[in-house]
């Protein structure tokens, strides 16, 4: 029986499957999350006299008793449970009486579903900046190997100019670290305790709203409380968004190794056992996993768009459609760290062919630096130009083809070791903020 | 171990899961389309003389066992099957020995899995037609039930002019039924055999595809082999776009409904069986059923655009990014056939209150018909126009309402029978087209 | 002044302007159709005794002298007309005085602006069709111009099996026709009369819709007037969706092209008159064009996204909303159109590089051809798979590369006649479609 | 003619207007920021011996005389110029001779689109922000006017609890403000200095990068040069993607206003010198500007979308492709300023009807605050919950309806005076920023 039947009318069964959905299967992860914003909830009533201090002892003991059996998988969500909120408040009435009823005090299972969301947004949050950290330590490690290793720059997919191996994988860094810009702002948007919001229009009880932020380690209290339930959907848009950055950076990853490493270039090797065969083709080395991080970016795109066609042209206050935008953000979010994680994979194993990348530097590379050289003895450039639309001007410098290109950021100075500052001052924050998190819980939780 | 596997080197495990995603569970839904194709492209091995008779009848026997198995659900892939396909070629070499494996001769997974979403796809959409045709019955004796029932009709979510409920419902009907043009177009696109397209380059041995074409029933061979490879994800987006068309209509009428059982309007009452309470409010009973239909308008966009963007900018010929577009493809069929069935539901328990849309039908609803009523008496339109911003010339006639707009298709003439009778036709051809898909198969698999 | 104003209250200027929009600009392109659409609706009412004879022969004098203006691009909308049909409506009035006024009975703008854009798009997708067939011609003559030469055919963008540029350019082709199939369902739901739906709930007026029907050349009444208005956005949804599957296989063409034709390939020649250089690389010939049109399927997909979110979650009746879906209709239209025809001179100078082709063949290529032959002496597929995945078992059979392969669609049988007929009948029906669609209009003003 | 031709061949026309596309047009906004961009790759020029001292003030000069023609509408794009740059360069050519060629040097136009869109962006963000923090102050007038009136709060639509005019209009400035961090993420994204990318590989010049960065009062120089290029979409992303949120904001607000101001509910009056009429309608006051409000939220999406869509599945290195990606971003940029500008008009004049907001107050409203309220009297929520199922219970509190509900954030307590500093501080950081801006143009062109 849902928390809201009185057994005079039954849900009709079909109706009943149509709106759960993927409820029990997506809850799941928010089982711990629940328990935490129970607890949170719980010490808050204790405090403003709703619980006294026994039944908000017995309700922490059976949380944490709870805690335990979600950790060692022997606590789920029954066929009979409406969602994850439900399970919990019939476990905690089935165990403590009363109190389980009580602690349903002055909340809905609206602002429940946006606390344990933002709970569990934050912690994937953090884990993605970890992974996403260790992603640009590998491809740091992978441009020192091959800092001076020239390599064909491509423009219109054409040869243009002279690159290196340590250009390419270094533009690859500063793209995932400005994608840091965004997941930031995310978390801040998500960071913010909704508690004390209800349904969306409060509660005639004394809540107080700062001491769960406190507990809940919540930078602020998300002050107003029909903001709290207009902002669903809202946050999981700029969360998703956010991970758009970062699988772009990956799809085009991707989309370079793959041409990159066709029998026609040869300039990388993805090794064997990264790599799938054919049912027909027995020569076959397929690199499905790349094909698949290609492609895997439109499934955050369109994780962006259910959610933004959602919540379009919805009235205030709280409606059901939101309940759809859950599956996006723990798809995006799942999928998106997944992704990292096997890129980190691939390129630890990607072999880089100098030789040839070196035969791959044909004289018509050079055509503009030859013309520019020309600027250097007083030349106006499109007169230079001009001169050198003749490929009897081009050839190939034998010697340094870096020449002159070592100003910052160039390739024959791609400035990796700013970089690497850069990836070790992230690191470090990433932890101490991870840190602060589980201290808090753990303060949360104790006895 | 995979059919392309020689045992020297070992897909990389976290590869394998990101690679493999969700065709394991996917393709439990393809086994019997995997089949029917297999047994095709066995007969046609035998007619070319590459399986011999006892051959083929040994696999047609294994064939049909494993149908039977398949149906009562005994059958299944096991988590070392890559997919369908290797599943039952496993399974048939088990039971079969050589044969298990010969059955593979000119054939590739690539072409495997495109005749079985197709014959997926096929059954899908006969289902979609009849549940869609179903709904409009079901409309159409609700439109009947209240033909005559003046109702407001808005315009920018004003009160505009007088409507009646049987005008409302039959615009959707009369929506619905033009969906089938382009489901019909779906299903026309979809109605090929692609079998002989191999990995897209075809094979060198004398197949005969104007065999498998009529073995399965399909209305022709597609011929090109290449353009059978290309036309994944070009022919999934055709489907999913139909399908918007049938969403978008009940997203609509799911925003109608919404609106109109306010009880600001009280026009409709959705029964409380379909609706669902609040876990903090006693006195709600709120239409989630609609609110989910309404958002799941947005699903099947996504779907559309992430098989819109998986292949675009991908060059000819197979690549595994397409692996991707059949999951959008399986939701949205699913999803789109569910959400026509409990509007269904939704549209049989409806109730219609006369009095209350009877009291919204104010004078300013009038106004157009007062000043076009004029014209008849010779005056300009634009001159009675003038004269009817004037609300003390609004008035309600109490007589008929929709006295000289019974021309076909206006409120008081909405056309139901022309309707029904469009509706009767095109279920009589579902039913055929059924059968015929029906008794293709059952002669198939016949001994 | 607005038609509906009445000179008490002034529309805010920011506000005029926002609203307004792009209408003026768009409205040109629908100057014609709306003087076709008066016309029709004038004979109507002239047959239902609203207008005398008199009047309307002055109404179509005027009309037609507008036309001839329009056509000699000596009329257009001024800054103070809201949209072409008040601009009419105001230029009518002027010449006509009360006839000026009269014709306006019985329609509103929300009709007038729907028959409009079904007549715009009537005329357009004719022109596509057009057009599509003419490249379908010039696909089939470079295919049949190359159709014995080989290329090397790619699975996961590496090299697969041996292909034949006559399978290549045969599979557009194909891909393209069954386009249509797509372009004439949307043509089919755009072939209906909206006359006769005022603002979505008819008038009190004996209105005779089959006679503008028949006067515009319809296939059928669109009959349920509420519906006419609830059809806005979604029919351009279709068209636009239609339109997609243009623009994906111009996409894929280009993203081939732009590979193939890469220095590393040498497979294609882009004719240097239709690439554009670099303002600092002398010797760079890019192919902006194909660049273009590969990006341009996105614009098609943003227009139909556009759409699609636009009308979601709108309820019954026009809604301004839907004003928005006039652009990226004509968007989509006028850009597919000339992406056709751009397509179409690029195929038309792209030369085939046979040479490099035939270095492309590499024995890699042959190992599957190699294992399936000896399926024909008997062994099981898997095992002559197996034994090929030894490269030294690969070798380029010397002479006929497609032999066995010449069952219809495959490489060495593309089946080009086929084609070649089935475009011929197309372009047939196209022409006949056009000239009833010319020869309807010119009866409808014909004095 | 082209910067890159040579008078040989000659692109064909209808190439040359299909990539053009919208180039000219759109480039006019960049005039004036190219102009910039120029000026301080000359002072660079200068710096590193390039340019003499004379040559330099000519060109600056020169540059300032066409900043004034700019200014005042005199300087334009003509029909040859290919874009902006062409434009500028072929002016300074004209004036100066060699010197207008030789600022050229080291540059492309690639990295001159980037800095003047670069450029562009941060004003128009600039803007942006200051037109936002204006309608917040906007809405904190209207709420503070209205905080005390109490207005039904909604959940799916259906009547939930009592709210105030405060807290709803509270709940639009707080999501406003909170834009702020995804619009300050995309800021700081858009805030680096590309020159001295080149065509993505640099040049063999010693190019002094930090030095045009402080001339243009960048907050950084882009260090990897390759990273400049394949940022293009990338960023544009970023931006439009902010916008996103802004737009969701205010479609919201527009859905909730036609809503609530609809006849039905009555709480709200759109001023008539907002509002359009109708054609036929002569009653009719219709919210136009509102629904163009929402819909051109789904315009912004499809801006985002095009891009993401561009811009995916490119490799690495400049691609024409992305040419396509600065109509979007300067289509949302101007779109969102102008709806947020007409949403301030709006506001200002919106009218409150407590009459009609206290008659809909209804018994209903309050069954969960009765039941709550037994809970202070130790009754578990549950069993008051299903007490108050009983309609009888049900009764409006005469007196203070917003009693006990006055914690921060809650209907009676919206927490104004906070929002109120903080929109404050917010709008003395923007204008802190505009002068830096100005100042670093103005120090730029001085002479």
């Amino acid at each position: 029986m849902k928390v809201w039947q009185d057994g005079k009318v039954e849900l009709n069964g079909m109706i009943e499957s149509y709106t759960v959905g993927k409820d029990r299967e997506l809850d799941h992860q928010l089982l711990t999350y629940d328990i935490y914003g129970t607890a949170a909830h719980g010490a808050m009533l204790r405090e403003i006299g709703i619980l006294t201090d026994d039944e908000f002892l017995s309700l922490k003991k059976a949380l944490n008793r709870m805690l335990g059996k979600v950790t060692r998988g022997e606590f789920g969500l029954a066929p009979g449970d409406e969602d994850v909120h439900s399970c919990i408040e019939r476990h905690l009435t089935l165990e403590l009486g009363d109190v389980g009823k009580k602690v349903h005090t002055g909340r809905s299972r609206n602002d429940q579903v946006i606390v344990d969301i933002r709970l569990y947004a934050r912690d994937r949050l953090l884990e993605l900046k970890g992974e996403l950290l260790s992603l640009c330590l590998e491809f740091l490690e992978f441009a020192e190997g091959n800092r001076v290793v020239p390599m064909p720059g491509y423009t219109h997919m054409r040869r243009a100019m002279p690159s290196s191996v340590g250009l390419w994988a270094g533009s690859i860094v500063e793209s995932l670290l400005d994608d840091l810009i965004y997941i930031d702002a995310a978390y801040e948007h998500n960071h913010m305790n909704p508690l004390g919001s209800a349904a969306g229009y409060g509660v005639p009880l004394p809540l107080d709203r700062e001491l769960t932020t406190s507990l809940l380690g919540f930078r602020k209290t998300q002050n107003n409380v029909l903001y709290v339930q207009n902002s669903r959907g809202k946050l999981e848009l700029g969360i998703i968004d956010a991970l758009k950055q970062v699988m772009l950076d990956l799809n085009r990853f991707a989309t370079d190794v793959i041409l990159f490493s066709m029998d026609e270039f040869g300039f990388f090797t993805v090794p064997p056992e990264l790599c799938t065969g054919s049912s027909i083709m027995p020569q076959k080395k397929n690199p499905d996993v790349l094909e698949l991080m290609r492609a895997n970016y439109y499934e955050i795109l369109s994780c962006s768009n259910k959610v933004a066609g959602i919540v379009g042209s919805l009235p205030s206050g709280y409606n059901r459609d939101v309940q759809l935008t859950k599956e996006p953000l723990m798809v995006a979010l799942e999928l998106t760290i997944s992704t990292v994680s096997v890129c980190r994979l691939v390129v630890s194993g990607m072999e880089v062919n100098p030789g040839d990348m070196e035969s791959a530097l044909v004289p018509s590379l050079f055509a503009a630096d030859g013309a520019l050289e020309q600027t250097l003895l007083g030349k106006p450039f499109r007169e230079a130009y001009m001169e050198f639309k003749d490929d009897s001007r081009w050839s190939r410098t034998s010697e340094d083809i870096f020449r002159g290109k070592d100003y910052p950021g160039a390739p024959g100075n791609p400035g990796l070791e700013a970089i690497g500052r850069d990836i070790n001052e992230q690191r470090a924050r990433v932890c101490r903020e991870r840190e602060r998190v589980r201290d808090t819980f753990d303060r949360l939780m104790g006895i």
